[in-house]
């Protein structure tokens, strides 16, 4: 069987650094894990010893601290630095960047209002760089009883989508003076969903790598098979029936953003010698 | 007849302002009409010795000039007093704004982005003060083939339409990292459509005082004419005709934004006699 890769798959540049940050710094310990990929978890402990910690209070002095991509509140770092830990910040470039437009923005006057999620970890960490008032919201509607500063500045979780990031903003400035917008969405999910779209319109099977109970994956399962009827949900090599391919010739390939590449090459490795 | 005027009519408050500021300064010359009313060009001509300049060598040193609402270009503001007039700045405070902005926010190393028309005169006054890249535009597409820096600021003419300039916002947001968005749209205009639909679902007959020739005054007529079937477009109390009022008990009245509100008081007058 012939096979052929989405352009854009699996996990974003930023996970991709922090596994190799991980796996550059043995016997550290991850503050919450890495990454929802129970597999990748188990392979970073057995072949670095890298574990995952929830409770910081259980870490010794000098012990190493990874920060994982969603980054960590203010104060929270903080404390891993009082306690003398060696930290090593993990943290995905692209959300330390909405980390410091708001610790600037707060410190020029501004009222901020953050675009997203405000029970994810990023957005909490985003959040807690604000000295001036912080509104994390997800509709205009939430902004309705909220009576803002006339300068107002304005981030996005990194995964959210710009359709609704622009709905927050054109509420805003058909309200305050002065709103300065800073575009933090990150398009990595996007781009590997539209790889995915092209490539399973050009296939005549497609396999979709992740987690069953990954909504990302879902998501991607469901626009390629709006586009490949023969599209497969697996979450290894260990999930492919050789029934799928007969008649066949070529089998795209695409992985959800927690999959590591292992288990993409695996899968790989299988389909080729069908 | 019963007469009901408009909750927001005529002049907005920049001209209203600027009007009052010749009054007070007779014998002065305004750098262009301060106003499109000939009408009103006469009054002032007639009571206050005002008159309109278009060519400022014609001025004499210690000579009065009035800058109108609108604006002038900095470099031309300039050389009124280098030419040691005696200026007096008419601009309206809402045009004074977007000027001051443009400028500091050249000054920040901000590339501009105005949403107008480059042959109005406020575009061209607020314009004039950008140090760094300036982008005058209508509408999107004049963008596509522009290159801007990552940091952008945006103003608006002041008489333009809200849901026009967030399309501009909102196609910027979309491609670059930082944009800082000044709403420096005036609701005048709005206020007086606004005022005058409401009103004419409410009376009987409907007046609308204005050029025949003005935009705004026809757009004002339209609206009206929607939500009361008997309104009519008069320049002055000699227009209006006894015959409309018939059997009629309630007579609104709004007005454009360039007619004095001499001229509405004396259409209030003789409709009141009727």
């Amino acid at each position: 069987m012939q096979v052929k890769l989405a352009d854009s798959y699996g996990f974003c540049f930023g996970v991709k650094r922090a596994i190799k940050i991980a796996e550059e710094n043995p016997s550290s310990h991850t503050i919450g894990p890495l990454i929802h990929n129970p597999k990748e978890i188990d392979r970073l402990w057995n072949n670095y010893k890298v574990d995952v910690v929830e409770d910081i209070d259980r870490l010794q002095p000098s012990e190493r601290a990874i920060v994982r991509t969603h980054g960590i509140e203010k104060e929270k770092l903080q404390s891993l630095k009082d306690k003398n830990l060696d930290v090593i910040d993990a943290t995905c470039p692209y959300v330390t960047k909405p980390q410091e437009i708001v610790a600037s923005m707060s410190a020029e006057g501004y009222d901020i209002v953050i675009f997203g999620d405000i029970q994810h970890p990023e957005v909490k960490g985003v959040m807690s760089y604000a000295t001036t008032m912080v509104h994390v919201v997800m509709t205009c509607e939430e902004l309705e009883s909220v009576r803002l500063r006339e300068k107002i500045a304005i981030v996005s979780q990194t995964t959210k989508r710009e359709e609704d990031f622009l709905k927050i903003v054109d509420y805003l400035v058909g309200r305050y003076k002065e709103v300065r917008v800073f575009n933090t969405i990150c398009n990595a999910t996007f781009d590997n969903q539209s790889a995915a779209k092209k490539l399973a319109g050009e296939v005549d099977v497609m396999l979709i790598i992740g987690g069953k109970n990954s909504s990302n994956t879902k998501q991607l399962y469901e626009i390629c098979r709006q586009n490949c009827p023969d599209s497969y949900l697996i979450e290894g090599a260990e999930d492919i029936k050789s029934e799928w391919f007969s008649g066949k010739k070529l089998c795209g390939i695409t992985a959800g953003a927690s999959t590591p590449d292992w288990i993409v090459q695996d899968v790989i490795s299988s389909v080729s010698r069908i």
